[in-house]
């Protein structure tokens, strides 16, 4: 089996979570496997001078309507949360933890917190209900919530964050495949076409 | 025939060349004509506090990436010109120049253009250039030349532009049809079942 396919994102993207609905499904078709990387934009946007969607003048009205046709198109469950953007922080380390169990469980738990805030409006950036999402997908409540304060995975985080940037990342979701980016849910067609063709 | 839809664009955008090369196809599909809107950006980004992209830390080395991958999927003949971007003033007042002989005639004058900046590299804003591609496409050469300096139509790229920016467009390309707006290349396929079912 190939390297996994990279993929970045931010928990409070609403095109990460709609990427995260389908980049599995996609890698699989092509006997790939997908390293997950939660990582924190406003972080990135210091360096690039990227601003949230939201804030944007014109583009943040516009992105609000963009996102839930695209949702409506994929047929993916969405809605904008009451409280958004969220802090990333939370559930991104608890995904970082989730990874020391096993790829596959940093996977699982990333899909059900992005599910938890974008379908059922959940706030993940508090740790108690990061915690609830872990323990549900089978994952120890009590070591979720230490976790989210072990300074190992706090730093995690940050090294993610950093190497994301020097690898190029600006924006959620964005894929690296055999070094190859793809950025943005909207280029994951041509992610696939890339992957069954190895590039045209 | 229902209304026309709405295509602003700025001549320095790829994006916006890519779109250029199949938006009257898409909308005759649907029995309806492109209503061709060339606009000034740097005008649109003094308000919304845009860059164009090129100027953007990681993302602007990511387009160049990305508008390449895009032409050679879509099959278009692509080439970042030697000068580039360019001032969009004189191919955008040509193309109103040209609305003047029907709307038809803007359409074609305006796919020239872009081919002859995005295909054969050559500098479009340069009037006797841009005159050149009038000529060519069975225009007056010397009313081309003219209508670049007419008051009139300078004044009608200033409103267009305005126009556009009140209506919310804040890149290119960017469509608008039956009010609902599409922005980007990447959104023609929404567009196109946004047309054929009259949303979803």
């Amino acid at each position: 089996m190939s390297a996994p396919v990279e993929f970045y994102f931010d928990f409070s993207s609403p095109y990460g979570y709609f990427a995260a609905c389908g980049i599995d499904a996609l890698a699989a078709k092509h006997s790939r496997e997908v390293s997950w990387r939660p990582i924190l934009l406003g972080v990135v946007f210091k360096t690039t001078g990227g601003k949230p969607l939201p804030e944007l003048p014109l583009k943040g009205d516009y992105a609000r309507i963009d996102m839930h046709r695209c949702a409506r198109q994929a047929g993916i469950p969405f809605k904008l949360p009451a409280k958004f953007p969220i802090a990333a922080q939370v559930p991104s380390r608890a995904v970082y933890w989730a990874e020391t169990q096993g790829p596959r469980r940093a996977r699982q738990l990333g899909l059900a917190l992005y599910r938890a805030l974008f379908a059922e409006g959940r706030d993940i950036s508090d740790p108690e209900v990061a915690a609830d999402v872990a323990a549900a997908q089978g994952l120890s409540r009590q070591a979720a919530l230490a976790a989210l304060n072990d300074p190992a995975i706090k730093d995690r985080l940050r090294q993610e964050t950093e190497n994301a940037m020097k690898k190029g990342v600006f924006g959620s979701p964005y894929f690296i495949a055999d070094g190859e980016p793809f950025w943005g849910a909207d280029r994951m067609e041509q992610l696939d076409r890339w992957l069954a063709t190895g590039g045209w």
